[in-house]
């Protein structure tokens, strides 16, 4: 009964095809003349009604309920607090009301980072016969209890070495390599510690680049013009009074340049794996490095002798942030003395665990909408990423009980994964994808992830691969914001993020994954799965706050959160109303909801960028652009066709494997664009689209990254080079253009 | 009518659903209550009195024809009478009335490497005063007017390098590295020529590995023994008086070791298309080679000087074979004397094609059979590849009729490739796996290559991978050999080459793909599609032949081939049935015919080597096997759950998708083995199980080497190298088994 029950409820274009068929066969379907049941079943399209019950159905108490337990300890990866997180996770899954069909754990033993609880690791001046003269802090300030639970982890930086390095001290900025070569005009930088601010260059970065200056040691630190707005004190500015950072927080992070177990590149990290040496790992630091507290840093920092730095050079701190002389003024109580990092960091290897839990589909199993996030923090992480764990949860509990009461199955396979040791390095998602390469790469429709839900309450925030603009757009169009009744997350984005699309005019602007920030690196790069990721975040005119200030710190906890990120947790309510619609449609759709076309105006966006910069010179060297220019229109010329040919497709004839055979276009699009040797020294990263780039130019990253640098060295090489990721580009490009042409 | 028509034909075991329908619903597509007609056509099973109607079908005499026309002039690659073969395979495959649905030219611009006709190419024997004692034929001896076409390219080693380099001769058996070794232990190697013969190693490594000795050139020539049974003499023994070589006859070649166009590696060679520079080329003669007719070869051999060869390294002359001192022998004519190569080969860049023909698919367009043939030849080419590509011709014309008179079309989509360059280094397939890649990988259900379609008219061989030994095994049983109605091609085939299998007892062997000698290459190790080779060969107890003796020669006619090869042609229409028979069954059967149990024993046959021959000393470094095992383990497991769940199909029920997914999890099986970064020195090698080796032992390629290489090193990044091979391939097959376990 319960099918002829939905199908009366079923809404999208394709219920027409079951309209007719029921129309025209009649519904008994167990008469002599009926049709096949499947017939209907298999061209069952999305139910919009279940769409609004399923938004009806997220509830914010159940979210905020959720986070209590999930932050109630630090749950750094591997801890005692992350077991308890697995734990909980499986709990809620295997639950007989609400769960899932199947949940489970899967290990992976992974090279992970820690400081020595027996030996803290310690900042210090000292002076020419030892004497310390100053001490940092090794643990954040408490102002609740959560700050003194004994398993907060001291704020370290995760795979900087150990070492005990001592100098003089500089001020360096970012710690970019432009920061060292200009502090290297005129400080001899040998032997010397540098300090930096967090901000514009990657943490290993700051390191790696100091280094070939001959800096033995890097402190770094969040300035408060950088994410405080430049507030400071703790009597009535910073947290426990408002959402800013206190003066001893402190941002922990991870180290490391590429992603996965560093051990295992592009292999499971499972017992007997082969494991590389630990001295070939690449792109982490190679020297001591030790985060410390803006009250920490401007004690030091003040006290800097030398010229005064660039004006840019200079944050929130009330000084001129002195290049140091080498070292500190001589009417400074630290001056001649050095300052000492004592790092006992030490790497070991840890088991850390998946939760996976899935939802089998019914018509087509074997296809996989993913959803995901971590489930490590670095302290209790309230928000990061606990914010998003708590909506997924909430979304699975939704789906779960649907499920659980024989109310709906999806037409595709759903797939939860809670990822371990995000924070060391996207570590247990990554290693996911080695795993389960094949089977990942030859079925999963989309990747969402949604990692820290909520940034702040004011406006969503979505990034994706173009072809998941749309679905996005449906989805926020439908989903009202906290508090009203009436205006969209749709109509409420368009005013923080917009763009003018030459297909759509205003619309609001959905960001690419060109990084690794988070769990979709694997799935967007290294799979070329068609990815999301979506958050709630902030209204830029009202802070400029690098991110959230309590962020990898001890003040990331669920008092935090509900006091100033999203009091009611409604901005999460919204976040899972969304991602979780963007998900049913995915998992439910007749026609997956991929719009090719729009891929191809984000290609030509970056082909216009392309001809512009580097056309002429190009030219000049011979080289020619025309072929990647027709690739581009072959492609464009190509999803217009796919368009055209879907919206006049007759629903009433329409077969089963007609829709497949579009789906697996439109599912395998971004696939095409993989190339597992165009970034041999980037791991992972083969979407010659949207792999990271050093290039600011906002086009195709191995292209601009090799033109540039031909334009640097003048080489021929390297102009060869240019011409190669040029051909590279063209070829994937032309080659993703015939997945969705006519397919004979 | 024709529908109706055709399911009372239909046999298989679908068929039963369409009869549960058809009894079910009734006949009337057009009333009421009538299920939809495309609920019949996608549960439409393989006709078998279709396939029995092809087999009647396939006519030798029109494959005599075929081959006639395709023979009439030389038509190596690029060449004018290329271009005749081209307009004449368009021409079949647009016929209106027996051609294909669409067929189409595709040109790529590659690198190919010629003699100069103005200058030709020289072997003589100077002495010191530079007088020429004796000179080596530039041509091949005529005997018919086929030998004196001017477009007979001289003999050469296509991609050697020209030169004039002139030394003291030296024999160095086949040219194998062990070869020079033994050699050098006697003989001062530098500056010397080396004449080696066919066979032991690649041609191009018989010039590499004589390089790092110091030798200056290599002759190369067929020793009568390895092709002629020992037979020398044209004046009764050899051409025309027999299929043995006259002793004028030179194999020509190409001396590359990778394949491709090998300036645009991993990329289509199009206009634009980046080169590397011709100087980062790998894999081709260092020094100038030429290869000689044995004729001439004795001449030189038996008056070397030195002591005489090994008695393995000797052929049929009748002389020792001595291995120079260096030099000829004091006794000699050319006693004191050199040999002299002039060779003036050059490189050229020339547009090459290939030509493609599809039938859509009616079901499932977006599913690929692909059958493949090279076009060109060295010369005439009639047997290699003309004998296979008239087969193909006469398939294509049958089926095309049925198609054009209506009375057929495929479920799947069948592709038919006439690839350009192989003679080169498989160019034309391997540039057009390139370019539609992404394509290719996504949708091809199987590649059937047949190059050479008879080398003899004995038996059949097939190879390929061993999801595909099923459908073989089927084909060959329903198809007669020539001149019986009772003996199958099964059963024939059987009492040539045969093993004994764990599951099925004694069976026909069917060999792996693991190298690269025809244009399977890229289909099967770059795009890891289920590939096959079929042809027709030897009675090996009646000829130690390496090779059918014209191979590569100006004897290589129509001529020979219809009197000593295939007289009648009945070897050739065989070929046809039975890869027809191939192609029939992957294109309609409603379940893919591959056998995923048939997979998990060809990898358990390697584990067992792998484990007789490397347990023990893995162990002592540490490493386990286990896991491999387990993988094995895993993979055996799935499969058979897999064939369970095909057997267990309630095929009245099944669905359309049901019947997809299935097809794709089979499909995909091979693709699940890929990996792009395990070979990286092995260009376009990516398929873990069947890449090329070094080691001689049946087992996982990358393992057995590195195991190999560590044995003889004994270093500790050897044996990492082992494990790192051990890990890969435990992945992948760990990865393979999740493809065809449950989907989720």
């Amino acid at each position: 009964m319960l099918k002829k029950v939905l199908l009366f409820g079923l809404g999208g274009a394709a219920a027409l095809v079951v309209g007719i068929l029921i129309g025209h066969f009649g519904i008994q379907t167990d008469g002599p003349d009926a049709v096949p049941d499947w017939v209907a079943e298999l061209s069952k399209d999305v139910d919009e009604s279940l769409i609004e019950k399923f938004i009806a159905e997220v509830d914010n108490i159940q979210i905020q309920e959720n986070l209590r337990e999930l932050t109630k300890v630090p749950h750094m990866a591997t801890t005692e607090g992350d077991e308890k997180t697995v734990q909980f996770m499986l709990t809620r899954w295997q639950d007989p009301k609400s769960g899932l069909d199947k949940a489970w754990r899967e290990e992976y033993k992974v090279y992970l980072s820690f400081p020595d609880q027996s030996r803290p690791n310690k900042v210090t001046v000292v002076n020419a016969s030892d004497a310390v003269l100053y001490t940092a802090r090794e643990k954040e300030k408490p102002y609740l209890p959560d700050q003194e639970d004994q398993a907060v982890v001291q704020p370290y930086a995760a795979y900087g070495p150990p070492g005990n390095p001592k100098g003089k001290l500089v001020y360096a900025n970012q710690g970019k390599t432009s920061d060292y070569e200009h502090l290297n005009k005129t400080v001899d930088l040998r032997g010397t510690i540098a300090i930096v601010r967090y901000g514009g260059a990657g943490r290993a970065a700051k390191a790696i680049n100091a280094a070939p200056f001959g800096v033995v040691g890097v402190l770094v630190y969040t300035d408060p013009g950088d994410i405080n707005d430049g507030k400071m004190f703790d009597t009535n500015e910073t947290y426990p009074n408002s959402w800013y950072l206190p003066p001893s927080g402190v941002e922990r992070g991870s180290f490391n340049t590429d992603f996965g177990d560093l051990l295992t590149p592009y292999l499971a990290a499972k017992e007997d794996t082969y494991r590389i040496p630990k001295e070939d790992i690449t792109g982490i630091p190679p020297i001591p490095i030790q985060p410390i507290g803006f009250e920490d840093a401007s004690a030091l920092i003040c006290e800097l002798g030398g010229e005064a730095s660039p004006t840019d050079w200079r944050g929130a701190f009330n000084c001129p942030y002195n290049m140091g002389g080498p070292g500190f003024q001589p009417a400074s109580q630290f001056n001649n003395s050095d300052v000492l990092l004592d790092v006992y960091n030490q790497e070991e290897l840890r088991n850390s665990s998946n939760v996976m839990g899935v939802i089998r589909g019914s018509v087509e199993p074997d296809r996989y909408v993913i959803y995901g996030n971590h489930r490590d923090s670095w302290v209790h992480g309230a928000i990061d990423p606990s914010s998003g764990t708590s909506v997924m949860l909430e979304i699975s509990r939704v789906l779960g009980k649907m499920v659980k009461e024989g109310k709906w199955r999806p037409r595709r396979s759903i797939i939860f994964g809670s990822w371990g040791a995000e924070e060391f390095g996207l570590i247990g998602s990554a290693e996911y994808t080695e795993e389960y390469y094949s089977k990942l790469i030859q079925r999963t429709v989309a990747y969402i992830n949604v990692d820290i839900s909520v940034f702040a309450n004011a406006t969503l925030r979505a990034s994706g691969s173009p072809s998941a603009q749309s679905v996005i757009f449906t989805a926020t169009k439908q989903v009202k914001i906290p508090g009203s009744d009436t205006t969209s997350v749709y109509d409420n984005w368009i005013r923080y993020f917009n763009r003018t699309s030459d297909t759509y005019g205003d619309i609001p602007n959905v960001g690419y994954l060109t990084g690794a920030g988070s769990d979709y690196a694997a799935f967007m790069h290294f799979l070329g799965i068609t990815s999301m990721d979506i958050a709630y975040t902030y209204d830029r005119s009202k802070t400029k706050a690098r991110i959230y200030p309590a962020y990898h710190t001890a003040y990331d906890t669920f008092d935090y959160s509900s006091k100033y990120i999203d009091p009611g947790f409604t901005s999460h309510q919204t976040v899972g109303r969304t991602a979780g619609n963007v998900l049913l449609r995915l998992a439910d759709s007749l026609l997956l909801p991929f719009n090719c076309s729009d891929y191809a105006e984000s290609l030509e966006g970056y082909l216009k960028v392309a001809i512009t910069n580097f056309r002429d010179e190009l030219t000049t060297h011979s080289i020619s652009m025309e072929p990647l220019n027709q690739a581009v229109t072959k492609f464009r010329t190509a999803a217009n066709n796919l368009n055209s040919v879907i919206h006049g497709l007759d629903l009433s004839k329409v077969t089963p494997l007609e829709v497949r055979k579009i789906n697996d276009q439109l599912m395998l699009l971004d696939r095409a664009f993989l190339d597992p040797l165009a970034f041999p020294n980037k791991y992972a990263f083969r979407h010659v689209i949207w792999a990271s780039k050093s290039s600011g130019l906002a086009t195709f990253p191995g292209l601009a990254d090799a033109f540039e640098r031909a334009q640097k060295t003048g080489l021929k090489e390297d102009w060869s080079q240019a011409h190669r990721h040029l051909s590279i580009l063209t070829q994937a490009i032309a080659g993703a253009a015939s997945t969705i042409d006519e397919v004979i």
